[in-house]
């Protein structure tokens, strides 16, 4: 988005050294988005390592928060991590909204080959804040521009 | 280890966009970790992305395994985000064993400051193999070189 700079390793564009995920919306109310993982990303060889199956799986199910337009934070997430990942291969990555209960926002997600196997599956607690919650808890120790970051994120979020 | 080459995002000395993370062993059985991390690894502003937090987790418990000796592969990590992590700043990450039932052993984990407060915890469940079967799980997909570290790694852990 135009003026917006954050640093996700997630999903910013200009973090060459991150993932640099591209989430799309569905029909059906998931999100997904297409990936082919580098050599950096190893865990056991030629697959996946399994912190960045897990980061994967976080960012899809926090872009079902931002397609909610709430801004929330990842309370818990679980990964079932069902047939090893490979490196080099395009892959998808599909997050979903289960259930909400109050400001709990319950999502799923699942990585899969294009032919529709699951490779990995998760499950995520996600906090709703306010966009001025927000601020509080992640400005407090940080530079004046990532502060300025934090402020245009939760207006953009929120 | 000399002789290594495996590219481990979690804890490769030679993979330079990864973590590069250090584990020893304490006297109580478990292993831990201190670490500092740079902006790359950013999620919400200042702070560690919730996958990165999963990554040092799962290698935290992983570790656990290697000290056991035994090779074994994550089947599935419950993470609880229990306060911001910030980036650039130094931090403990510990790992233990909490049980073993059969080939299932069950670890724990925490990311904690120096003064000993906890900022994430985990939870995993680790499938214990034996090395013909981790090549044969993920070397068929691989690279020759690969493979010759598949086996090289097995050898060492196992």
């Amino acid at each position: 988005m135009p003026g917006v700079t954050h640093h996700c390793f997630g999903c910013a564009p200009n973090n060459r050294q991150g993932l640099r995920l591209r989430f799309q919306e569905n029909k059906d109310g998931s999100v997904e988005c297409l990936f082919r993982m580098p050599r950096r990303f190893e865990g056991p060889p030629g697959h996946l390592h399994g912190g960045i199956i897990a980061t994967i799986l976080d960012e899809a199910m926090g872009k079902v928060n931002r397609k909610k337009g709430i801004v929330a934070l990842t309370r818990r997430m679980s990964i079932d991590y069902l047939q090893p990942v490979p490196l080099r291969v395009k892959l998808s990555a599909v997050g979903w909204p289960v259930k909400v209960e109050g400001r709990k926002h319950f999502h799923a997600g699942e990585i899969r080959t294009l032919d529709g196997d699951v490779l990995a599956r998760s499950e995520g607690l996600f906090i709703a804040i306010d966009p001025i919650e927000m601020f509080r808890k992640y400005g407090e120790r940080v530079s004046g521009h990532a502060k300025t970051q934090s402020i245009r994120t939760a207006k953009l979020k929120g």
